[in-house]
């Protein structure tokens, strides 16, 4: 009896994954590879374990893998992303025949993934570079999935997919055919690029409460209030962890304050960076998790640079609306990355879709992202849209304040900051971006354009 | 008659670098390709305009050229980055031996340079990625030269960079060897990624005295003002461009806001968030530019967020110490960031000779930075050093008054505000970062490490 579907790479979220294909009915075969003293029986192991693996099959070599799947065969990968993947692939490749289908759903670049899709076409294999949020959790109760690569490919394996995929509230499942190449990657790296945003808010949002004297429960009940207007996952784990307590002490306090990350906000600030999309807020998350690495410079700085008292109050509602409205503006950059990238690489991707896929499974999921959906079928610009226009103009006034005063308190708050630095540029008709221009022109003869010629000539000045 | 020296590549910079050359009393040969109709005789006819270049030979047959040249050959290379240099050196490696040299004087990537080295090196032929800054001008009457490689081959053309290169105050030639691989264009980017911010935070004070009223010829007459003690060459020619008349019209008002980037910011920021290094102000920067391309959106957007009326003023005293406090936090990232590089690589830089080499012939030279030469002897750290600190400390609460006041006016200021946004983070002791390791760990159980642990021992919360 041949397996339906095999899956390579039993760590924590291929596990998962296992488990919940096989919870779905699917017919399985288990592959983990063999690494004497480290790696050993990983597969046969962990089908004792569970029940639900009872029909499935358990491997440690890769051709008995592979010959216990059905043809076509279908394989969904779930080791770490880099050299891993094209070490079995090119292991891989010899076993498989034309019309298999390899899916990728670790977090490997975007770019990584379109040359794997040529690679095995090739042979007339194909892959599929699927993005899968939620971390454990979600893998096993429903993550969200965003696949991409050949859409023939993608259909014969969407039952499957959709199958374990979380479910919207309509009951539809969070996952959809995000486009061709490797857009599914790309999307799921914004993903974590918002969702670091995101968590940096609410880090600087417990940082000025903080400072205003709030103990971790009463930061947890105005965050447990906002929960209301605003319910996100991440603000729900926010009230948790400010919660949390082992005896007396609570936990979040006794955390080393040096955040780490695992490279897709890096990936994200880089693919910004060349893509000539001013998305302001990612990068300034990521280089804040660099920041607070220099734990003992910062403290021998805070030495040499001692805060003097400040006594102004911050109102709690003020910041409610700063807080939503850096979110807003965070979506706003998030989904524009995405139509850039949509427009550059001819991926017609489905920005309503992308949200709905958003709204369960994933970190990111939130009564916003629900809005969204619908917000984006009519405008995938998010500042253009009336709804979104009037959440900002409500909130901008109470953003100004509490940046402005956290900048007199010498809060450190750079992504609230940033946020309504960036909407004052977007909204500023008149720049100084001319001032740069003749600086340019200056001293470089890199000439400029004028306001009033729109022929596109270009013009030099002898300063 | 052999000639000391080539130079490839008769653009607007090449053409100068070999006047330069020329008029040192070395003998030349010039080499421009021959492109049917577009690129003919540029060699010939480039001698013919010019008395000093009587002595030197010029060709458009690549063979020729390279015979012409006394052994061990040299040559400087002036052509566009990218691609055109690949395809020069897979032309021009057959017809050279062991010990010749060739030197890039263009803005390469520090990666593409290393790889060069090491392609080259295999046939014996040392290749010397040199940064040059100063642009057409500098080029002909002196230039910042920032060359790296192969030290010993360095030696042997040492005599000629130092001699073209511009002299510091103590007529010193600023060309100094600045370490193996690519590091001389490491440096050359980071320079342009300084420049980036420099140029950005003038554009800022720009800005904001003109909301405050200002006329070019008044904001001119400030920045003048602010040269006595923050004299650069940017804030000359500031004076300039805000003096700069065509009839009765101010050559700034014509110039389409619009700021263009040849790439060197792109990859300074790539290369930051690559490194791990919290170095804000170059990205802030960059993502400015491309904001300003967006000029019929703005202009779109600034009517549907019309802005309210604002009548603080700010004190123009504030504001100077606002931009020499940000001066002083983009010096210290630019600092810190090739610190990390030599760190990382192993390239031994010396911070202060590279200060002393950007003190003349380069755009961002300043008082400022000749200060700098002592401060880095002392500490690499700008932050930790005592004249730095007093400045910092001394400025802190005009920085604060302009960012905060600013933001209530919803002026665009990102570097002015990022540079307090980071002094803040860089100063603060415990940070929020705790609060993004509890999130990480909540949802993919990532680990966190304890305050009052230092063993390094991860610990994870069931929260």
């Amino acid at each position: 009896m041949k397996a339906e579907i095999g899956v390579i790479g039993l760590g924590v979220m291929g596990k998962s994954l296992s488990r919940n294909l096989a919870q779905k009915g699917f017919s399985l075969a288990l592959f983990n590879r063999h690494l004497e003293g480290q790696e050993e029986h990983i597969a046969r192991d962990f089908k004792q374990d569970f029940p639900e693996l009872e029909n499935s099959q358990a491997f440690d070599d890769l051709q008995s893998f592979v010959a216990s799947l059905a043809a076509p065969k279908k394989i969904i990968v779930m080791i770490a992303a880099g050299a891993a993947i094209d070490d079995l692939l090119s292991q891989i490749t010899p076993l498989l025949s034309a019309e298999d289908i390899v899916v990728d759903g670790g977090n490997s670049h975007f770019e990584d993934t379109q040359k794997r899709i040529e690679l095995l076409e090739k042979r007339g294999i194909h892959f599929i570079g699927a993005g899968i949020s939620g971390g454990e959790y979600g893998a096993l109760h429903g993550p969200s999935i965003m696949p991409s690569g050949n859409a023939v490919a993608y259909s014969q394996i969407e039952k499957y997919l959709k199958a374990i995929a979380a479910k919207d509230s309509h009951g539809e499942p969070c996952c959809t055919y995000i486009g061709s190449q490797g857009s599914g990657h790309f999307v799921k790296m914004i993903h974590n690029g918002i969702e670091y945003v995101e968590m940096q808010l609410l880090a600087e949002c417990y940082f000025i409460l903080k400072q205003q004297g709030l103990s971790n429960p009463a930061i947890a009940d105005v965050f447990e209030s906002w929960r209301k207007d605003l319910d996100s996952y991440l603000l729900e784990i926010s009230v948790d962890i400010l919660r949390k307590q082992e005896g007396d002490i609570f936990v979040l306090d006794t955390i080393l304050d040096q955040a780490g990350n695992k490279g897709t906000g890096k990936w994200s600030s880089i693919a910004i960076a060349n893509s000539g999309t001013p998305a302001t807020l990612i990068p300034a998350a990521l280089l804040t998790r660099y920041l607070s690495f220099f734990k003992s410079y910062r403290t021998q700085l805070s030495k040499d640079f001692p805060r003097t008292d400040f006594s102004d109050q911050m109102a709690i509602n003020e910041l409610k609306d700063a807080y939503e409205f850096a979110r807003v503006i965070n979506h706003h950059q998030g989904f524009s990355i995405l139509a850039q990238a949509s427009n550059q690489y001819q991926w017609n991707l489905n920005l309503s879709a992308i949200a709905r896929i958003w709204t369960q499974g994933c970190i990111i999921k939130s009564q916003f992202m629900i809005g969204l959906i619908e917000i984006l079928k009519e405008e995938e610009d998010l500042l253009s849209h009336p709804q979104i226009q009037k959440t900002i103009r409500e909130r901008h006034a109470a953003t100004q304040s509490v940046v402005a005063t956290s900048i007199r308190a010498a809060y450190h708050i750079p992504c609230l900051a940033e946020a309504v630095q960036f909407f004052h540029g977007i909204t500023t008709a008149d720049s100084s971006a001319n001032f740069i221009q003749a600086q340019r022109d200056y001293f470089g003869a890199h000439t400029y354009l004028k306001k009033d010629d729109p022929s596109g000539k270009k013009y030099h000045t002898d300063w």
